[in-house]
């Protein structure tokens, strides 16, 4: 039997979501159907709704989420009714050729998730998902291969942003990037991402950690989250690439692009070791766009890499990320810097657009 | 006492080199006097003489060598006298902070060297060597550390590739991408680095193994090396991406660029898959051109990297390399295309320009 859920649709063209009704069905022998306890905002919803991102709306977005499992299909094993659950971006269906290599975080199933029919309808019609997570949607239905179990004590809300934002920046400086201790780390774009990157870099136990941002109120998170410098580029009376150097005495050995601009990245491939500087493109530029690189960038072994949901394995890094949350040595509970009602969704949008959030989180 | 010895001496704007009389200078206390058995004619040799490569010219350029230890300053202890030798392009002094991590390819006796004041003389002015090699010179001084002792049966014009061709292209497969046993490669540029990967990778294990080259004459020893298919572009009458695409049936996990041409290495970076493919930019372009890619070239994983000298450490892979060849596992006689005599230097360099040769060796 259907059931009628709330859900925030999104129409694309930048026009605002609209809460609407919307029949969800129930789980297959394979799946489980949760109730949402929050959902985090992340600029790739956005720049989906913007059509900077090639998804057929109307959908229901939403990727980082967590809740509570209601029913489960009868064979599922994983989780059972009760359950406190993260509702991972990545699937992991273990079967598949990446599953099987060490590329876990490719699972086929992420492409073959959008073959499947949806399971929400909205007038009648089936109604696309961004995967098959729809965390703007108050239930939801998936395999059970997405959800990693989360102690009972921990906060939905900061549980909620460990599958996108949490686990895309603390995976790309430690399971991508592999950061050394002692090394000189350069962060652009202090978000949600650029922050986990900043304490991943510190968890890392790298030297001198530079936080980048033209955002003068993001100095404070930056330091708290282990960011030793931050610099607004707009405050210099030199250029940026003139005052980093005489900062580090010479170039850095990682760099993180968290922004999503190609000035940028070119920028901070350029101030990386042009012998083992490693650079990351972990910010999505708008697609249309190329990226010009002096052909000198790689005359010895600098790297330039992108990275997908930080390179993690759902299944074994999870737990890792939630055991350095209750040690105390990743913050996530800060990140959360609004709460909103569902109905309340596009004031988060408005709110990341004028880069007043980290991270808002709609709270059901 | 200097000695006074036969070199090709390099005078820029792409003039012929000359031999002339030069005065060499004895070993200090750490260093080596070596009688070169043969030099390897590089295309770095050719860009220095040409003036695409900042070096003061006039100049004894040869960075591949190999010869006999004439004699040894008092303090060094890892050659003697009668021993063969390989020169190094590399050295590895042991002490600096490259030498003592994991990068111990850029070891900084590379610009030390530089600012030393030359082994050589030349009408009473000293005279600059590219590093210390100077392997156009019939005979040289250098610090011991950059010499590996050869088997006296090993031929010295096989193992004079070794330390700038072999190394690089070995290097750049095994040490810096490390290809993956089943997975597919796209080598372009089909010279002796090109060679070197192609049989790098087979030593790897790799599946399917494409040259690329648009010399029809260059299949043979593709095929020889390792390659299991040959592309001549020129031949095609489909785009070359399109006719790989179809070949391979999806994107490369690897590919090696070692023509140094920034069209070429775009199209090689296009051609990795976007999740997990590396591409390596092994040729060296002209330092002031541009490499345009889409900024969707990082969306995901993909890796583009440089290498240098295959980020080989000298004193542990060249054994490796030297049991490879011993065991048949790697192909360097065949590399050897043209014996020259040392007064034959241009000829050499007009094949190399021409595609004509493979590696072409003085033999002194």
């Amino acid at each position: 039997m259907n059931m009628k859920v709330r859900a925030a649709v999104a129409h694309g063209n930048g026009l605002p979501l609209t809460i609407e009704d919307v029949h969800l069905r129930p789980p297959a022998d394979d799946e489980v159907l949760v109730e949402l306890k929050a959902s985090g905002l992340c600029h790739t919803d956005l720049f989906i709704n913007e059509g900077k991102f090639p998804l057929k709306l109307p959908a229901i977005l939403g990727h980082e989420g967590s809740g509570v499992v209601l029913e489960c299909g009868k064979d599922v094993k994983n989780v059972k009714a009760g359950d406190h659950v993260i509702l991972n971006n990545v699937p992991h269906c273990g079967h598949c050729r990446c599953c099987r290599s060490d590329f876990t975080n490719y699972c086929e199933d992420i492409a073959l998730a959008r073959l499947r029919p949806s399971a929400f309808t909205w007038n009648g019609e089936p109604l696309m998902t961004m995967g098959q997570a729809a965390t703007f949607a108050s239930h939801t239905v998936l395999r059970s291969y997405n959800l990693t179990v989360i102690p009972n004590e921990m906060p939905f809300e900061s549980a909620a942003l460990v599958p996108c934002g949490v686990m895309t920046g603390v995976g790309a400086v430690l399971f991508n990037a592999k950061v050394r201790s002692g090394s000189s780390v350069l962060v652009w774009g202090i978000g949600s991402i650029g922050l986990n990157v900043l304490q991943s870099a510190r968890l890392a136990g790298a030297g001198r950690i530079i936080a980048i941002d033209t955002c003068a109120s993001k100095e404070q998170a930056a330091r708290l989250f282990g960011a030793t410098d931050f610099i607004n580029p707009n405050d210099l009376d030199e250029p940026l690439a003139q005052h980093i150097t005489t900062l580090l005495g010479g170039s850095a050995d990682y760099a993180f692009e968290c922004v999503g601009n190609v000035e940028v990245l070119k920028q901070a491939v350029e101030l990386v070791n042009p012998f083992w500087g490693v650079c990351l493109a972990v910010g999505v530029p708008p697609f249309n766009q190329q990226i010009s690189l002096p052909a000198t960038s790689f005359y010895f072994g600098r790297t330039v890499r992108g990275t997908f949901i930080g390179d993690a394995n759902p299944v074994t890094d999870t737990p890792k990320i939630l055991d350095w949350y209750r040690q105390g040595k990743l913050r996530l509970d800060e990140l959360v810097t609004h709460r909103l009602a569902q109905d309340e969704i596009n004031q988060g949008f408005e709110l990341m657009k004028r880069g007043e959030s980290i991270r808002s989180v709609i709270v059901y």
